[in-house]
C-alpha cells in the first residue's frame, strides 16, 4: 500500500508559503499502515498536473492532492480532474445548500456565481462533504489508483482527512501494521550516540528500521517495524528498547510515539496537578506560546511575563535595578530573580526564565551574542545554567526553547 | 532556468517533521530568476535516490538536494552521489580541520571515526564549506545538470544557500528577471474579491500572472512578471497596481514584496520611533512571539503579559475582580482593561489585548467556543471588537493573531 501526496500551488514553488499539509497527511496515512512513497509540489498549471497524474497512474494505490480548489481563476484542479477522467461538472445539491448557508447565513450576503460554482463536481467523483468550508473534496477511482482532491486550507484539509479520507481508505484496503517507537535523548551529539549504539544497531532484525532525528540539543531515535501481526511487531520493538536502554540510560528522557516535548511536559504536569509559568526575554514568549497551543493547557499553564525591554523586567517582574546594574541584564543573577518572581506573581508550582542575547546585534547588555541564561524554579529550589548557542538568531531562540523544556522535563520526572 | 528541489528523509515521509527547507531554497532561487519546477520529498533509500537523479538528469538545470548528509548509518546521500557519478570518496583537509576544531575545540573531546568520515567528499565534487556545522555541501556538474547536496539542518542549509549556492549560480547562469508584487487585503473573502477585480484580471498582459493567497481573514494578491528587462517589468507591474487600487481601495492595507504583516508592522513602528506591548490570553503569547522573532525587535517591542489563567489577569494586569465577575473573563470590558493596563505597565505607545475561548472545551467563561475579543490601544484611544472564529483551536488562535495585527496596522497607518 503506497501513496503519493501532491501539493498544487505556485505560492509553494516560489517559497511564499511552507507546505505543512503533506506532513499532516503523511502522518495520518502512516498511522493506518499506508506508506507515503513521495511528496510532490507542482505548479498551478494544467499540463503539469495532467503529466503528474499520468506518471502516478497505477504506480501507487492512492494519490492525495491538496490545493487549487478555491473559487478563483488560478484554481484549476477541478477542471483538470474533468479533463483527466474525461468527465463533466455537475451541480451537487448538498454542497450548494451548504455554500448558501455559509455565505448567506454567516457572511450575510447573497451568493455570487463564483460561490455557486463551488458546488460543481465531476460526475464520476464521490463528493467528500466539507463541513469546514465551501470547497468539497473529491474521490475518484481510476484503474488501479484512487485520486483524492482536497482543499489547501489546512483546517479544511485536516477535517476531510480525519473524517472522510482515512475512514474510506480503511474500509477499502487491508493494510500492514506499522509500529513506530521514538526514544528521546538529550545532550549528546548524533555521531557520538551512533558510535555508542553501533553494535545494537547492527543486530536489529531486518523488519525494524532505525532513524536518527537530530535537532538542536537533542536526538530522537525512531524505530519503525512493519509486518502482518501487530503483537509480534510490538514485542520485537519492546525487546530492542530493553537492549538499548542500558547502553544510553544517561541521555534517554522518554519514549514517545509522536509527541513533542511540550506536549509530554504538559501531560505530566496535568497528571500531577501541577502548574507552570514563564518569564521570557530573548525567547520572546515562544515557550509560553508552545505550552498554550496545546488543547487543555489551561489545566497547568498559568501564563508568561515576556519582559523584552529591560525596564519591563523591573516594572513587571520586580527584578532589582541594582542587580541589573551590577551584573547586566543578561546574567545568572537576573535569570534567577526572574524565575523566582514569576513563580510568585503567577502562583505557579514550576517556572522557567530566559534572558540572553539572540543577536544579530548586541542589545541592552555586553553579553556575547548567542549567550542565554535559563533558570528553573521547582517546588522547592531554583537553579540556572549558562549556554552559548552561537548564531543565527532563530537557532538561538529554538535551542533556548528546547533546552528550557529539557531542563524542566528532567525536574518533573524527578517529582 | 529551472530547478528541482529534492528533500531526502523518511522522517518527512512519515510526517514526523515538516519540510521548511524547500520553501527557503525556492524563495532564494526565485529572487535570482530561477524558477522551481517541482519539489520532491523522497526516502532515505539508495534506489529511490538514484532513480530520482536519473529522472531529473538533463530535465532541469539545477537539482538542489537537502538531507541525508549526517554522520550516521541512515545518511546515505554521499555514497549515492559516488555511485551515481561513478566516483570515490577522498578526504578533504580543510573540512577535516574544521571538524576537528568544532569537536575538539567546542565539544572538548577527541574526534571519532564517524566525525572523521564527515571530511570525505566525492573527488569530482566542488566542496561547499559549511561554517555552521560538520557536514560540507557538494556541487557536481554532470552533463547538463548541476547537482547540489546540502545538509538538512536548517541553519546550515541556509548558510550554504546564501553564501555558496546562490553566488555560484549567479556566476554560472544568465537569468531572466522575475518581479513579484504582493497586495495585502484584509476583511473580504477570496470569491467576492475575485468578482470585483474580474475585468482588471482579464486584461492583464500575458507576462504578468495573478495568484490569490488566502489565509484566515486576509487575501494576498500576488503579481508575477517575468521577462528580460527589469525596468519594463517594474513599469508594467506599477501600471497594473495603479489600475487595481481604485477598485479595492477599501480593503488594501499595503504592498509588499515578501514580508509578513508583523514584519511590516515592526518596520513602521521603528520608522516612527513608537513602541508596542501585548496582553494575551487565548492567543497564549503568539502575537508577542511573532513580534520578538524579528531581528531588531528590541527597538519597538516592549514585551507581553500572557495572563492565561483568570487569576493572573487580576494579579499581573490589575483587571478588576468586579469586572470579571460582572461581565465574565471573556468580555469587551475585560479586553479593554487588559489593553489599557498593559500599555501603562509596559510604558508602550500602542498595545494589543486578546481574551477569548479557543476551545475545544469551555474554560473559565460561558463565552461560546471561538469567541474572541481583541482590544487596541493607540496613542490616545482604546477600542475593542468581538469576533466569532469557530473551530478548531489552531484556527481560532491564528485568526485572532492575524486580526490583531490587521487592526493594529490600520491604526499605525493613520498616524
Amino acid at each position: 500500500m503506497q501513496a503519493t501526496i501532491v501539493t498544487i500551488g505556485d505560492e509553494i514553488l516560489i517559497g511564499q508559503i511552507v507546505d505543512s499539509n503533506s506532513s499532516y497527511i503523511a502522518k495520518a496515512l502512516d498511522k493506518i499502515g499506508i506508506a507515503t512513497y513521495e511528496m510532490l509540489s507542482i505548479s498551478d498549471d494544467k499540463e503539469h498536473i495532467l503529466s503528474t497524474f499520468q506518471k502516478l497512474q497505477n504506480k501507487v494505490n492512492v494519490v492525495i492532492i491538496t490545493g487549487g480548489l478555491g473559487p478563483t481563476k488560478d484554481d484549476i484542479t477541478k477542471k483538470t480532474f474533468c479533463e483527466y477522467f474525461n468527465d463533466t461538472l455537475i451541480e451537487d445539491k448538498n454542497v450548494l445548500n451548504h455554500v448558501k448557508e455559509i455565505i448567506e447565513g454567516f457572511y450575510k450576503r447573497p451568493i455570487t456565481q463564483l460561490n455557486r460554482d463551488q458546488a460543481l463536481v465531476p460526475s464520476k467523483a464521490k463528493v467528500l462533504f466539507n463541513k469546514m468550508g465551501t470547497a468539497p473534496g473529491m474521490w475518484v477511482e481510476h484503474e488501479n489508483t484512487i485520486f483524492v482532491s482536497l482543499p489547501g486550507v489546512p483546517y479544511e484539509m485536516k477535517y476531510l482527512i480525519d473524517n472522510e479520507v482515512i475512514p474510506n481508505l480503511m474500509q477499502k484496503f487491508e493494510r500492514p501494521f506499522i509500529v513506530h517507537q521514538t526514544i528521546m535523548t538529550y545532550g549528546r551529539g548524533e555521531s557520538l550516540l551512533a558510535e555508542q549504539i553501533e553494535d545494537w544497531e547492527n543486530n536489529l532484525p531486518s523488519f525494524i528500521k532505525l532513524a536518527y532525528l537530530p535537532s538542536p540539543g537533542r536526538v530522537r531515535l525512531r524505530l519503525t517495524a512493519r509486518g502482518i501481526d501487530e503483537k509480534t511487531l510490538r514485542d520485537a520493538v519492546r525487546i530492542q528498547i530493553e537492549k538499548l536502554t542500558p547502553i544510553i540510560q544517561d541521555v534517554i528522557v522518554g519514549f514517545e510515539e509522536d509527541d513533542s516535548i511540550e506536549v509530554v511536559l504538559g501531560r505530566k504536569l496535568a497528571e500531577k496537578g501541577l502548574t507552570i509559568a514563564t518569564a521570557e526575554s530573548c525567547t520572546g514568549g515562544k515557550i509560553g506560546q508552545m505550552l498554550a497551543a496545546i488543547s487543555g493547557a489551561s489545566a497547568y499553564y498559568k501564563g508568561s511575563l515576556v519582559t523584552y525591554a529591560t525596564q519591563s523586567k523591573i516594572d513587571v517582574l520586580n527584578v532589582l535595578k541594582d542587580t541589573i546594574e551590577k551584573h547586566s541584564v543578561v546574567s545568572e543573577e537576573v535569570a534567577l530573580e526572574m524565575v523566582q518572581n514569576v513563580k510568585q506573581i503567577m502562583h505557579s508550582d514550576y517556572a522557567i526564565a530566559t534572558t540572553g542575547n539572540a543577536g544579530p546585534l548586541k542589545g541592552d547588555s555586553d553579553a556575547d551574542i548567542g549567550v542565554v541564561y535559563i533558570a528553573i524554579a521547582t517546588l522547592n529550589e531554583v537553579f540556572v545554567e549558562r549556554f552559548e548557542f552561537g548564531q543565527p538568531r532563530e537557532k538561538v531562540i529554538d535551542r533556548a526553547v528546547n533546552k528550557a523544556f529539557e531542563m524542566m522535563y528532567k525536574e518533573i520526572l524527578k517529582k
